[in-house]
């Protein structure tokens, strides 16, 4: 397993663990109110994109290597059950945070302490979560108008979390495994 | 849904959360090395216990109620990836600290502050730690001796996360819940 020799860089992906594993779960709460508002593709959307933010979890927490340890962790989270255009204001309002300022301070750190398992994990998250915040708005533009997505099976490597609807391509544009792994929800 | 009242049990609350999302993703991790490790007993004994905290994490999140908010967690979390019978020891750990500091505290606070939404969101969670901390001992007490459990199906309560080997009885002993909606690991 790989280890982390920097306290920061430690820091930075116990807590970007704690934000992804609160992220998949909120994302499966918000799946199932999805469901039943009427709006069963928006919440396989919500679904699809947990398990990207299990695979970002995954990633940080064996970044972190053998070592055991009890921590305090601080994390970023949204709370609220509502309806699901709020609920998707609160998945676009994560992912923009992530996006635009978490990990690219925690990709950087990785960079600075020359910590290239931490690198890799972040730079995976930071990509997918680019397309989960367009992924979230294209769905929020059509529930404000009372509609569910036409969503065609979302496919997710398990590897970095890279999310698309359709295709798969032959491999993955992020991290470049073979797309034959992805899971794909129908 | 439920709501919350008092600023003390709310941060209780986003806390249990935080807790209970990040056991939720290292069990799954932890089952996945346990099955690689050639004890996949043990294995979806860690998977069964997954969907325990899921269960408790999607309690804590429910009752925090509509509102909507961004919070920055602190929460408990064990890290490590180890052999089975030292991520065994991670789940013994991290389950005794919620059934003897964690939870009754948290309960505690929730009777005082007359939050009875909060208050059974904690019971449900602190008895079905108990049962937790058992059966990780009863495993690890195998695998020190590098044998898997021999392990019927177990069964979980989606209300309260109560988890059961063999049975199920007829209702949850823990929620009421009838056992016809149990999960079963199998
Ligand atoms: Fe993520
Ligand atoms: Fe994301
Ligand atoms: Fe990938
Ligand atoms: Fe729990
Ligand atoms: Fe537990
Ligand atoms: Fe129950």
């Amino acid at each position: 397993m790989a280890a982390v020799n920097n306290a920061m860089t430690a820091d930075f992906l116990r807590s970007a663990y704690g934000g992804e594993s609160m992220a998949h779960m909120r994302y499966l709460i918000w799946a199932e109110l999805a469901e039943k508002e009427g709006f069963p593709n928006i919440g396989r959307l919500f679904k699809a994109i947990a398990y990207a933010e299990l695979a970002h979890a995954d990633n940080h927490f064996k970044v972190l290597g053998e070592q055991k340890g009890d921590f305090t962790v601080p994390a970023g989270a949204i709370f609220g059950v509502g309806d699901t255009v709020t609920n998707l204001q609160g998945g676009i309002d994560g992912e923009l945070h992530e996006i635009e300022q978490m990990y690219p301070v925690y990709l950087e750190t990785a960079k600075f302490q020359n910590e290239s398992g931490a690198e890799r994990a972040f730079h995976y998250a930071l990509e997918a979560e680019k397309i989960h915040a367009k992924l979230f708005q294209d769905a929020q533009d059509l529930a404000k108008q009372g509609k569910d997505m036409n969503l065609d099976t979302v496919y997710v490597c398990p590897v970095c979390g890279y999310t698309e609807v359709g295709g798969p391509e032959d491999n993955c544009p992020i991290c470049k495994a073979k797309s034959s792994i992805f899971k794909a929800f129908e």
